[in-house]
């Protein structure tokens, strides 16, 4: 697992929320995803996708590839592991 | 928004609980996204770029973009509004 400390610290670095909401529970914009409690594993996934870019499983994002490219794959599991760990001010109905 | 009960219908179709699971709520790998009240308009946004693949704002995939490219944008609006209108199992902790 990521350090959840250095993930905090760099959503700030990048702003992450200035788009994806204050507390990652509600994005700025319904076109961007809730990413707050998403699995650490597709959150990786993703982050690896945009930082690919063109060709096989990768995502050709002008945004995020943009703030995905310059990341190390420690970087991108630290994100990912604080993402996962963020209440998402949701909780088990049962 | 799209038609909720065609969305339904169409992820029983393509058998999209096999991977995302069966209330969308837990997937079946942690690699795969939770879809259950996610934005629509983000899970139509995101269907569209794999349906896309590469290029610009595309998404290359192999799983998803089979699934994807023979959707139409107006199966895309309802299984993005199906999608967002399921329970997550979650509810609002305030």
């Amino acid at each position: 697992g990521g350090n959840i400390a250095n993930g905090e610290a760099l959503t700030k670095k990048y702003n992450c929320a200035s788009c994806h909401g204050a507390d990652f529970t509600k994005s700025t914009d319904p076109s961007y995803p809730k990413l707050a409690g998403q699995h650490a594993e597709y959150l990786k996934h993703a982050l690896i996708a945009y930082k690919r870019g063109e060709g096989p499983n990768g995502r050709n994002n002008a945004i995020m590839g943009g703030f995905a490219k310059p990341l190390s794959n420690k970087e991108i599991d630290d994100i990912a592991a604080y993402l996962h760990s963020l209440p998402s001010g949701l909780v088990l109905q049962r």
